[in-house]
C-alpha cells in the first residue's frame, strides 16, 4: 500500500505556490517560492461512525508534536487546575486515530487528486482553465483572471446516510510561516468567508454557512471544544474548519487553498505577482475561487477527458504524465515587471518564470526546450515571452579557443543558462549558475543554449505561425548560425559539423551540455553525440527559417553545415551502427540521448530531414540501430528495466527518458513491446518510492532513487505521448 | 569567558527586526518578524598576520556545515575533476579558524555592543536617533526617517599596523529566509552600493569602493577565489563583503545591516510599515543609513552617555538595562494602519506595537503599562497612541459574577489583553489570548487591564501634560471609576476596596493578573494583594485626573474607594506587617510585588499619598515593613541572591523584579545594600546563562533559568533606575 503515499503537488497557475499531500507525516502543506514541501502539517478527517469522540484522519500529519502550551504555563508549580487543561489540549475521551491504511484508496489524474476513505472524500482539484496571452492586443482579462486566480479547489465528500447522527469532518492545518501566525479568517469586508490563514500569505477558505472555524492548541479541542468561544485562541498553532453533516445525508463542502503575496516580490529587477492585478489581497482570491468553483471543476474535466481519451497510453504512462504537470505548475510563477504602486496595469510587462524545482533557479534555458512541448499545447505565448527574455536581457556574445588555447576565435551570441534565482533576476547577460575555469558542473553551456534557442524558435514558430515574431528576429537567427558554424571550427574549410570550441566565457575551463552532473559521456559539451544531434537539428531548423525568411544565402550554408553534422555522425558509427558518447576520444559507451534532438525536426517543420529515404537517410538509420544497440540489458537499461541514459552513469533523468520514449516509438518508429511496458513501470516505482516520493516529480534518478532535480518540472516532456499515433502535430 | 558569548539584538526603532549576535555558532543574524534569533551565520573575520591563507573568526558559525554542492553534483560518478573542487568549496590551503576566546574581549553599552579580537574591531551601532510624534501637527519628517530607517550600523575597524602585507577582513552571512535566496547586490540603480541579500527582505550593505562582495558553496572560496570572477556565484548559500587594509594601515569599513518588508503586513486590518512612507526599497534604506552614519553615531553617543553618567548605578545594572533597551527595540514595530498603494501618506494612521518577545504578541496591556516609563522617557506619544488604540478597538463592557454565580451584576469598561497576535490584529474587542471557564493561564485579566489603563493615563498626563487628552476623554475616565467599582463588590455598602468579582468574560472562571503562569500567590487576580495596591493607586490617580478635569464628585467616590482599599489592606497584615498573597484566602505566603502598585501614585502626582506622614501612612509603613520581611533568604531570595517575586514559585520576572527594585530604593527610601549588590550580579548570571542566553533578554526566570517570556521587551522597566537620586520625575 506505499505506494499511495507519495507527494503531489496542487498549484495554481504561475503561483510559485503548491498545496502539496499526500506523503505521511507532516509533509506536505501550502507552500510559497519554495524548492520542496513546506513541511506543514494538514488535518483531514471525520468522525468515527461508532464514537461520537473518535475521529479518523488521513495520515498528514505528526501525532507526537510538542504541546505549545507548555511554552506559556509554568510546568514546575501546580498553578494551572487539571479541570483547565481540556481548554488547552485535548478535552477527556476525545481521540484521533488516522485510517486503516488498507481502507484508503486514491486517485491520481490530470487535475485531479481524489482520496477515500470510510464515509470521507477529500478532492484536491488544481485549476486548468486555459491561459491566454496577457500580450495580446486585447487581453482576455476575464480568463486570464480565472487562469491566474493563486487557489486550488478541495472538495470534502462526507456520506452519512448510514448514520443516525449528524457526524463532524475537519480540514485544517498548521502553518510554517515563519513571519506570522495562524489566524481566523473574520475581516468584517468578507463576513461570509471563514478559514484559516497565516496573515495574508495563505489560508484555507469556505463560504458555506454550515462551516465553523477553530483555533487551539491540539486538534482535540478544535473538534470537541469544551465552551465553542474558546475556538477563538489565537495562540493555537492548529486550525480547522467544521462541519456537521446531518444524520441520513451526504454533504459536500467545498474549500479554496489559497496563496498571497503583496508587493515586490523580486529583486534585480522589481516584479509583482501577475495575479495581483485581479486581486488585492488573500481573501478576494479566496472569494472568487469559491465563486468559480464549477467553472474549475469545468477545465478539470476537460483536462482529466484529454488524458482519459489518450487510451494508446497505459496506465502507468497517464500516471507520469499528470504527476509531471502537477510539478510542473508548482515551479509556474507569473509576473508583472514593474512596480505595482507605481504603475497601472498597462505599463506593467508579463513576464513568465518556471522556477527549476529545488534548486530554484528561474527560466533555465535547457528546461524550457524540454518544456516548451507541453506549453505549446497549453498556453503557447509563455515560449515567446521566455524566448523574448533571453534576447533582450539574457543573450551575450563571446569568442573562442580550442582546448589548451586563447580565447582568439571569432565566437558569436548565445544566452545565459538561467534568468535568475529564487525571485532574483540576475544582471544583463549573467546567470545563477556559470562560472569559468571548469569542466564539470557550473560551467557554461553557450554552445547548446544556442541550440536551445534555435530549437525553441523553430518549434514555436512552427507551431504558431507567428511570422511578425520572425521578421522581427530574422537578423537575430542568422547570427545564431554564424555563431554555431564558429564553434565548429574556426575555418571555414575545416568544419565537421560538431562544436570544437569552447567559450571564452569558460576562462580555461571547457563547455557543458544540460547533463551537467552526469559523467563525460553526457557531460562535456564538445564533440558529444547529443549535443551534436541537436546541432544537427538547430542548422535543419535555421535552414527552414531563414528559407521562410527570405534568407536564401544563409539559408544554404545552414543547409551545409546539416550535411556536414549528419557525415560526421554516420562516419562515426561502428559497424552495428553504434554512436560514440563523445565522437573523436574514445569515449564509445553508448548513450540514449544521441536520439533525443531529432524531436525539433519533427516537431519544425523538416519531417523531410527525418524520412528513411530521405537526404539524411544514413543518419536516421544509424539512429536507429543506435537505440536499438543501446536499449539492451547491461548497456541502457537497468537491472528493474529502467531507461538507463548513460550506459557509464547511474544516473539517469525522467524528463529526458519520456523525450527519447517518444522519439523512440513516434520519430523511429520502433514498437512498444514487453520491455517497453516494463520501463514504465519500473519509473512509477521509482516515482512512488517509499522515502524520495517526498519529493513529488523528480527528475535526476540515481539507480531508480530520486537525488537531485527534484520538486521538478521538467517531466510534462511526457505531453509529447499525447499527440503519438492519433496526432501528427503537437 | 562563557559571560562573553551572549545574544543582543541590535534593532532599528519599529522595524520589527533584529541583527542578533553574540551567541556561539549560527544563532545569530538577521531577523524580521520572528520571536527568536534568525539562527543564521554570521561571518566576520581577519586574515591572520602570519599567514595569508589563514582567517580568523568570531566564533557566529558552524564549521561543520553541510556542503551545498553536493545537491548538484554526482557524487557517485568520477565526472567532477579534482581540479575543479575549489572553485566550489575551499581552495586549497586556505583555512579558517576561530579566534582564541582568551583574546576576544566584548563590551555592550546601551547603544553600542563592541567585539575586539586581535587587530579587529566589529562594532553594531542601534539607531537612538529620537523619535518624534508622527501625530504632531507639523511632524518632522526628517527626524522620523532618520529615527526609523529600517537598519543598523556596523563599523569594522582593522589595524595593520603591525603588518608589512595588506590583510583581508570579511563580513557575511548566509539567509535563513525560505522564501528567498542570498545575491549579491548590483541594482543598476545603486551602483555604488554593495553588499549581500536575500531578494528585498534583508542584506548587509557597504558605499566604500575598496568593499568587494563574494558568493560561494563555501566561505574559503568567497575568501580566496581561484577566479575572482566566480565570486558572483549566485548559488552559493555562503555571502561576504571583503576588503583588504594596506599593509602599515588603519581602516575602518561601515556597513548597514538594513530590513524591509513592502506591501500590506498585517491582516485583521491592513498596515504597512512606517518606514515605507520613506523608503521604497532595501537599497533605499541603506543608501540612507550609510550617508547618516555620522547621524546614528552621535545619537549612540548620546545613549551611552546617558548611561555612563548614571554613576549612582553599578556595572551589574548599567549592563542590564542597556541589554533590556536592546530587546525592547527589537520587538517593536511601527506601522502606519491603510493600504499603501491606496492611500496618501497624510490619509494613513500611525500604529505603534510592540510584540511580546517570543510569543510576538501586538501591545499586550500588562507589558505597555511596564514599558510605559520608558517609553515616556523616549518618546512619549507611543503611549498615548497605544492607549487610543485600545480605546478605540480594544475596550470592552462586561457584567460581573461573585466566585460560583452567576454573570448578573453591572460591570463596566475594560481593555482587552492585547490587540493581536504576530501582526494579526483580532477583532474588535477581542484578544488573541483570553479563554473563557479558565482559572489559570490564558483566562481574562479584565479588572488588571483597567488599572493598567488608569496607570498609564496618570502617568503618561503627569509626564506630557496633555490636557486635550484628558478632555476629550474625561468620560471615559468616570466609566473607568465606576467599571471598577463595580468589580468590587455590587453593594457599594459592602466595598472594601479590592476585587472582589469576576467578568463574565471568563464565563465560569475567574480572572488572572499578568502574573499568568505564576501560582494562585500571583495568579488569581481577586483578593489579590498586587492587584489591590494597583487598584488602590488606580483610585488614587482617578481622584487627581477627575480633580483635574473638573468631576468633583467622582473624584470624591475615587478617594473614598481609595481609602477602602488602603485600610483593608493595613487590616490584613499581620503583627510584623507582612501582608497575605491573597487577602481573606488563607494564601498567606509573601510576595514582592505587593510594592509594584505604588510606583503609579509616585509617578502620577500622588507623592501626597505616599508621604509617611500622610493620609496613608498606615498602608505605607505596612509595605515598608512587608518588603523587609519578605526579602530574606528562604522567602523571596534565591539561594544565589537574585530576587524571587512570589516565595512559593521558583519562577520570577526580572522586569517586574527590577520595577520592585526602583519602589525599594527610590519610593520605599530603602538601602541598597550588599545584598541589593549581591541580586544584581545574580540577575547579570542569568542572563549570562551559558545556554539560554541564546534568548537575549529573557523576563520569566525559573530558578535562574530563563524558561519563559524570552527574547523580550519588558526589561526597560529598569529605565526607571536612570531617574533615582539625582531625578525627581522620569
Amino acid at each position: 500500500m506505499s505506494s499511495l503515499f507519495y507527494n503531489v503537488q496542487h498549484s495554481p497557475i504561475g503561483a510559485f505556490a503548491s498545496f502539496t499531500l499526500g506523503f505521511r507525516g507532516a509533509k506536505g502543506g501550502l507552500g510559497i517560492q519554495q524548492g520542496r514541501p513546506a513541511d506543514e502539517p494538514v488535518y483531514i478527517g471525520l468522525e468515527s461512525v461508532d464514537d461520537p469522540n473518535r475521529f479518523e484522519a488521513l495520515p498528514f500529519f505528526d501525532r507526537d508534536g510538542n504541546d505549545e502550551s507548555t511554552r506559556y504555563v509554568d510546568e514546575d508549580s501546580a498553578a494551572e487546575p487539571e479541570q483547565d487543561d481540556h481548554h488547552l489540549s485535548a478535552p477527556p475521551g476525545v481521540s484521533i486515530d488516522f485510517f486503516d491504511e488498507k481502507a484508503i484508496e486514491r486517485e491520481l489524474t490530470m487535475a485531479r487528486d481524489t482520496w477515500t476513505a470510510g464515509d470521507l472524500t477529500f478532492r484536491v482539484i488544481s485549476p486548468r482553465a486555459p491561459l491566454p496571452d496577457p500580450e495580446a492586443t486585447s487581453p482576455d482579462h476575464d480568463a486570464l483572471k480565472l487562469a491566474t486566480c493563486p487557489a486550488v479547489i478541495v472538495e470534502i465528500e462526507v456520506d452519512n446516510t448510514r448514520c443516525d447522527r449528524a457526524r463532524r469532518m475537519f480540514f485544517g492545518f498548521s502553518g510554517n510561516d515563519p513571519y506570522s501566525a495562524l489566524r481566523q479568517v473574520d475581516d468584517p469586508a468578507h463576513a461570509d468567508l471563514r478559514g484559516l490563514a497565516q496573515t495574508s500569505l495563505k489560508g484555507i477558505f469556505s463560504d458555506q454557512p454550515e462551516v465553523i472555524t477553530g483555533q487551539a492548541f491540539a486538534l482535540e479541542a478544535v473538534l470537541r471544544s469544551v465552551n465553542p468561544g474558546n475556538r477563538r485562541f489565537t495562540l493555537g498553532p492548529v486550525g480547522a474548519a467544521l462541519a456537521d453533516t446531518p444524520a441520513g445525508q451526504k454533504a459536500t463542502y467545498r474549500f479554496a487553498v489559497a496563496f498571497y503575496v503583496d508587493g515586490v516580490v523580486t529583486s534585480g529587477q522589481d516584479a509583482t505577482y501577475f495575479y495581483s492585478r485581479y486581486f488585492d489581497r488573500l481573501e478576494s482570491v479566496a472569494r472568487y475561487a469559491l465563486e468559480h468553483a464549477a467553472d474549475y471543476r469545468q477545465h478539470a474535466d476537460r483536462a482529466d477527458e484529454h488524458l482519459a481519451k489518450a487510451t494508446h497510453l497505459n496506465d502507468d504512462q497517464r500516471w507520469q504524465l499528470a504527476h509531471a504537470v502537477h510539478s510542473y505548475y508548482g515551479s509556474t510563477e507569473f509576473l508583472d515587471l514593474g512596480r505595482a504602486a507605481a504603475l497601472s496595469p498597462a505599463d506593467r510587462t508579463p513576464c513568465w518564470v518556471v522556477n527549476e524545482g529545488e534548486y530554484r533557479m528561474m527560466n533555465t534555458f535547457d528546461l524550457t526546450v524540454d518544456m516548451l512541448f507541453y506549453e505549446l499545447q497549453q498556453h503557447p505565448w509563455t515560449v515567446r515571452n521566455v524566448l523574448d527574455r533571453f534576447i533582450d536581457r539574457y543573450a551575450y556574445h563571446d569568442t573562442l579557443h580550442v582546448p589548451g588555447g586563447e580565447n582568439i576565435h571569432p565566437g558569436g551570441i548565445s544566452f545565459t543558462h538561467d534568468q535568475g534565482i529564487t525571485n532574483h533576476f540576475t544582471p544583463v547577460g549573467m546567470s545563477s549558475y556559470e562560472l569559468a575555469d571548469l569542466h564539470g558542473c557550473f560551467s557554461h553551456m553557450s554552445c547548446e543554449q544556442l541550440t536551445n534557442f534555435v530549437c525553441c524558435v523553430g518549434v514555436y514558430l512552427e507551431h504558431t505561425h507567428d511570422t511578425d515574431w520572425l521578421t522581427r528576429h530574422t537578423g537575430l537567427l542568422e547570427d545564431c548560425l554564424v555563431s554555431l558554424c564558429n564553434r565548429d571550427h574556426p575555418d571555414p574549410a575545416q568544419r565537421n559539423g560538431i562544436m570544437g570550441l569552447d567559450s571564452s566565457r569558460t576562462g580555461s575551463g571547457s563547455e557543458i551540455t544540460t547533463y551537467d552532473s552526469l559523467d563525460t559521456s553526457l557531460g562535456q559539451a564538445r564533440n558529444n553525440v547529443y549535443l551534436a544531434v541537436k546541432s544537427w537539428a538547430s542548422y535543419l531548423l535555421l535552414e527552414h527559417l531563414l528559407t521562410t525568411a527570405k534568407r536564401p544565402q544563409a539559408a544554404q550554408a545552414a543547409r551545409a553545415q546539416a550535411q556536414r553534422t549528419a557525415d560526421t555522425l554516420v562516419s562515426s558509427a561502428d559497424a552495428q551502427g553504434r554512436l560514440p558518447a563523445v565522437l573523436f576520444e574514445g569515449h564509445d559507451a553508448p548513450i540514449i540521448p544521441a536520439i533525443e534532438g531529432i524531436v525539433f525536426p519533427y516537431l519544425a517543420g523538416r519531417r523531410d530531414a527525418l524520412d528513411p529515404n530521405g537526404p539524411y537517410a544514413a543518419l536516421v538509420a544509424v539512429l536507429g540501430k543506435h537505440i536499438d544497440a543501446a536499449l539492451q540489458p547491461g548497456v541502457c537499461l537497468f537491472d528493474d528495466g529502467g531507461w538507463k541514459l548513460s550506459s557509464t552513469s547511474i544516473n539517469s533523468w525522467l524528463s529526458k527518458i519520456y523525450l527519447c520514449q517518444y522519439v523512440y516509438r513516434e520519430i523511429l518508429g520502433k514498437t512498444w513491446n514487453d520491455a517497453g511496458h516494463a520501463s514504465d513501470r519500473a519509473h512509477v516505482v521509482w516515482l512512488q518510492h517509499p522515502r524520495l516520493s517526498y519529493w513529488a516529480w523528480s527528475d535526476q534518478m540515481h539507480s531508480g532513487e530520486a537525488r537531485g532535480s527534484r520538486y521538478y518540472p521538467r517531466g510534462v516532456t511526457a505531453a509529447l505521448w499525447l499527440t503519438e499515433s492519433s496526432a501528427t502535430t503537437i
